[in-house]
């Protein structure tokens, strides 16, 4: 199927007439515009009514011309309809209430209907495929089972995760469990938000980075690749993230999505020689580069994108979401340095 | 120079009759003498008071059994001659004023003398000297420049380091003077430190992994090679610790260092197959791995001793520093684990 956005077929590895940009949490509170919405409502209320998470998710769109949109949410939000209270405090990271502990807790966790309980997100799905152009690529989104157990576990944020991997480590089955019932969550949350229109979707696996290699070869691998194979149905791209990719590069590779979204940790040109001409990359500007000088950071941006671009399959992104500080004229400047780079002569995806 | 400690015979790849161990942060909260001691005195007045300073060096030996002890001190302590109040709140992270924003700051920064200034730090080195034997070997330590760079300029701890990276991207010459000043002053301290008894020099760069690898070697891999090429005059080995080594390998193995300390991201098999067999290698175990059941973490302990033993060169250690709130039996199972692991038959350093 060939695809008239060309950041849908960067995510098959087709060539493209210029490398696709978009940015994580480009819709969000470096934008005034983003800022007046938040003046009014809540992060939550944001989220939830669609009309305003329609407006903040085509803000970027409008002023920098970004080639996708990822719907305005977030992860944690697939945790309320398992009962869990999210709050997020104002500078603060999010709390959760209550927490999981052990197997009771776990065994008595609903798998949420999101037709029924998460309907806002796939009505702001809809009015957005219904604004967007054919040019303009939606992007659905969950958080990765590994990353939504943290936040269950800890509830919040953490900086040993240390209660995640004390019930990994004494009750492996158990967290197995929690695992799969993450895993069957997200699955079914992505097939609705695919059903209600989104174009791609992208798992959040950000806190992956705190296991060891072979701590995540048992326990989060095996999830990961059953959910990514069942998405294979959805038939739309998929899109892995994590933060710390480049330590994991071996098992990201073995996955089975389409598209692995690199953090800076890595030489985007040392990822795509390891990785192969057949895997579409996605990344991996550091947020804070955008604090640079404006010289230096077109030149950084430029040798990224002559780095990435050497084989088709490169779609250009930070390798985190934005800092709220950034100046909108940098994040201006990047994206147009990346809509007018030249392409290389196509080469294939044999190059 | 032949040693007699195994802990510094495997620093410089010897062959060992077992392989050395000792843990990172042995000496705390996990251990209820060290509690006991804390009970009565702060944290700084504990660092600068070396009769007590020299009492929980110890304890971990004298428990444990460890092959070699560290010196009980921070890191940040080299920054208060510089005219910066470091505190401590408890179980906050340190706060430091005033904070280092352009150049005049740098410029105003005083190199420390250390004779003079942290005499403390040399009075406990001499005491502990006297009072090991032969076997366990004294470790001094400092952060390096990058990661003590990060906590003038943020004052304390970080999510993004915002600042830090702020000051380098527009004012890369001010950095750099930072960088160069701080390296002065640990390489003065480093010094002092040997000229006191310690037999092996550690630095910390804790933070170094926040940077993209081009940043890396443009702002930090300089001043590191400056710093370890100087210190070779001490002749004692230098380690080097930062977490996230395994996404910097092949700017790690150009540092000059004698020892390379890894964090749990990679597997330590795949570590030294990657850096060969003539490079010595610390680590790698999660700290977290001791909250596992015995039995597993005696197996994981075992299969990483398999792993990073096939070359002379590996002292066992955890990736960072052990949890305050670690049980004591499993620390002292751990060690003894690596105590009693039957070394391969010696296959020399070319194998």
């Amino acid at each position: 199927m060939v695809q008239s956005s060309r950041f849908l077929r960067a995510c098959q590895g087709l060539p493209v007439d210029r490398i696709p940009v978009w940015l994580m949490r480009q819709a969000g509170r470096y934008l005034p515009e983003y800022r007046k919405v938040r003046e009014q409502v809540s992060f939550l209320t944001l989220c939830k009514t669609p009309s305003l998470a329609v407006e903040v998710t085509l803000q970027p769109v409008q002023r920098l011309g970004v080639d996708a949109a990822i719907l305005f949410s977030d992860i944690l939000l697939l945790l309320e309809p398992m009962g869990i209270e999210v709050s997020f405090e104002e500078n603060g990271g999010p709390r959760l209430d209550p927490t999981i502990a052990g197997k009771g807790d776990v065994e008595a966790l609903p798998v949420p209907d999101p037709e029924d309980q998460l309907g806002f997100v796939l009505e702001a799905i809809r009015q957005l495929r219904a604004t967007l152009g054919g040019e303009t690529a939606l992007i659905g989104f969950s958080g990765a089972p590994f990353t939504l157990a943290t936040y269950l576990i800890e509830g919040g944020s953490s900086r040993d995760f240390a209660k995640t991997k004390g019930l990994m480590y004494q009750e492996p089955r158990t967290f197995h469990r929690l695992m799969a019932h993450l895993a069957r969550s997200v699955l079914l949350y992505l097939e609705a938000q695919v059903r209600a229109g989104v174009q791609a979707l992208q798992l959040f696996d950000t806190w992956a980075v705190v296991l060891s290699p072979q701590d995540y070869r048992e326990y989060v691998l095996p999830h990961m690749q059953e959910l990514l194979e069942s998405l294979r149905a959805c038939q739309v791209p998929t899109i892995h993230f994590s933060l710390g990719t480049s330590t994991l590069l071996d098992s990201m590779a073995k996955l089975g999505a389409q598209v692995l979204s690199l953090d800076w940790k890595i030489d985007i040109g040392e990822a795509r020689e390891k990785l192969g001409s057949k895997q579409p990359v996605q990344g991996n500007l550091d947020p804070m580069a955008l604090f640079k000088p404006a010289e230096d950071l077109c030149r950084t941006v430029s040798r990224m994108l002559e780095q990435g671009s050497r084989w088709p399959g490169y779609i250009f992104n930070l390798g985190h979401g934005i800092h709220p500080k950034t100046p909108v004229e940098n994040v201006v400047r990047l994206v147009e340095t990346v809509r007018t780079f030249p392409v290389p002569a196509a080469k294939g995806t044999d190059g």
